[in-house]
């Protein structure tokens, strides 16, 4: 039972993913189908990037993760299947697969990527608009069917990067990042690893002018209402606010720079 | 693994789809459960018409697709299974098959239709509001398991049949049509087939007074935020905005009319 | 293939939703998953109390429920799992399984009680923030896989029970009762139970300071637009609108007191 995982910003009102879904059970039809979401802001790559770090590690090796959040369809960008020793993503060219291609290449070592350019493993006509439906989706079935990696297209190694905001240490200790993903929540989680934020010390951080004193062990330690630092799930730096949106107290979100400071104590 | 996929105008929010699949995987455990999708807005018959004919010919043979769009739950209105060569389709008797009916009956031939009239098919009690649950999920599920379509009610040949808008050619060489279905990034589908389009000639679309010259080979093709014609998924004139809106922009939606018309070039 | 159902606060923008559903793919790979709805209101147990006791009965027995509404995580409030003589209920000790555990209790005897302390079951590491990923959903796998609900924790009795609102006989035979969830249609279902409105008799209802006559068989019995009530699917009184949102026509929701009273005829 291969797990195919679907990621994309079709939303879920107008049967896009079913299309997709159907075209998959056509061909592989023991596939488990997952969905991690369909909600990613139209075109925004960027958060398409960080859902599918996030969630990724957390599935059985040899999962296929398919991600069409695909601004370039019809036009020039590659269409791609990326191997990992635990896992195969498959997508469009354009830098959502930025984590992982990071990670793997400081890590283990760069990742087996090929340019899917055999026609004979997508559906027999393919659209301007639709390369989810007609590409993405009969590659990911014949991939769980067992088709090899190397028969679905050409070797390459130039695959997009973007770049990433990073945390940075600072003169005199203090570390400064920013917030790189907002949830439903409200609770706004940032780059700066949990790991740089050792226990000893008083650790103050500062947001769009507030102060917050020290990490909660959880939510409900502090009022409700209050704004909070904790470690999110992630293992990093977040902001949130107890039974409340922190992206709203704050009218903040994606890219709002986040700084933690010691004061002596 | 029979494949029973859902598409209703029930939203994710009240538990009602998960508890249709609870009446399925009851009755056929080893089902492949599909949403197709479930953000058809209340009532509208039409668009949940327009959803399950573009995504039902991506779906195997034998696959079983119910519709749940039903204002008339509980009245008169009958609830009916279709069988045509590739599916079954279940669902109210309100013209959400309209497009099923009308493509067999004019490129094959007329579809076996049953009023499910055999309650020992139904969960032995059955609500007012509910038949999702209480008579369409327990069918699909039998039928899944193998029950014929006849045992499930009695045959008729009167379904309730909707009038579509239909694309026009004009005197002069001019196609007039209409949009009939606007998606989640605000693409604006028309009833126009891109096979009324030929290459050769230039084309040009008028739609709210805005006119579009030729059709682009994909998004990317024009600068971002330019209106752009393309041909859509469904093999349809498309009017789209790069990386925005084109409803919105254009300030329409479904029944808006969009003319094609050829210039000397 | 054993169902584990899932209900939480995620939403299905983040990802979240995915993240335990690759765990749970990790552990037990034959689980059928099935989403019960994961737009439960941000913390409202409540609600989740509701769609959870409507949609439970419809499943199989064995089926495994897992529900992460959990304002406490990473508090004291305990991890529970409990097992009634039809399926068990994974989640947070935050009173999310009142209507279960009362129901139980009062039809049958006391279902078992664990408090989830067998980290063995966990994920190696335990966030702060997601204990949806890190303990519920593992623990719903290790289940589905087989483990005995006494190996995963201690038996306890005193699992939190919320306070109910229920409905009232009143002198000279009127029930007063009150709205307890309004869904996606803005329908308005009480907590009157159908049953305790016989037909002999002529029914009135009173909300809002508006009156609908008797019980309509169906939502088109009244013409479009008109406020009706009607026997719910969940076998309780409910009001609502055809073809439209009494919750929006009366601008009210849950909590909203309704009177029943009858009219000598």
């Amino acid at each position: 039972m291969p797990i195919i995982t679907l990621t994309t910003d079709f939303g879920l009102s107008d049967g896009y993913v079913g299309i997709m879904k159907g075209v998959i059970l056509g061909i592989c039809p023991q596939a488990t189908l997952v969905d991690l979401t369909h909600e990613i802001p139209p075109q925004n790559v960027r958060q398409a990037a960080y859902v599918l770090k996030a969630a990724t590690p957390y599935y059985p090796p040899g999962t296929i993760h398919v991600v069409v959040v695909d601004p370039g369809v019809g036009g020039a960008r590659r269409p791609l299947a990326i191997q990992t020793p635990n896992a195969l993503f498959i997508g469009p060219d354009n830098g959502v697969f930025t984590p992982i291609l990071l990670q793997e290449t400081l890590y283990r070592k760069p990742p087996a990527i090929v340019h899917l350019d055999q026609p004979r493993y997508w559906l027999a006509t393919v659209s301007h608009t639709f390369h989810g439906r007609d590409i993405f989706a009969p590659v990911a079935a014949h991939l769980a069917n067992g088709v090899s990696l190397s028969a679905l297209g050409t070797q390459i190694t130039d695959a997009v990067v973007l770049n990433v905001p990073r945390p940075a240490r600072q003169p005199g200790g203090s570390i400064a990042g920013e917030v790189i993903y907002v949830d439903r929540f409200g609770n706004l989680i940032t780059n700066i690893p949990a790991a740089w934020l050792p226990p000893e010390g008083k650790w103050v951080f500062e947001i769009r002018q507030k102060r917050i004193n020290g990490l909660s062990p959880n939510y409900a330690a502090v009022p409700t209402g209050s704004l909070l630092a904790i470690v999110s799930s992630e293992e990093t730096l977040e902001i949130a606010q107890r039974e409340g949106s922190a992206a709203r107290s704050l009218g903040t979100g994606a890219g709002e720079p986040v700084i933690a400071f010691r004061v002596s104590g």
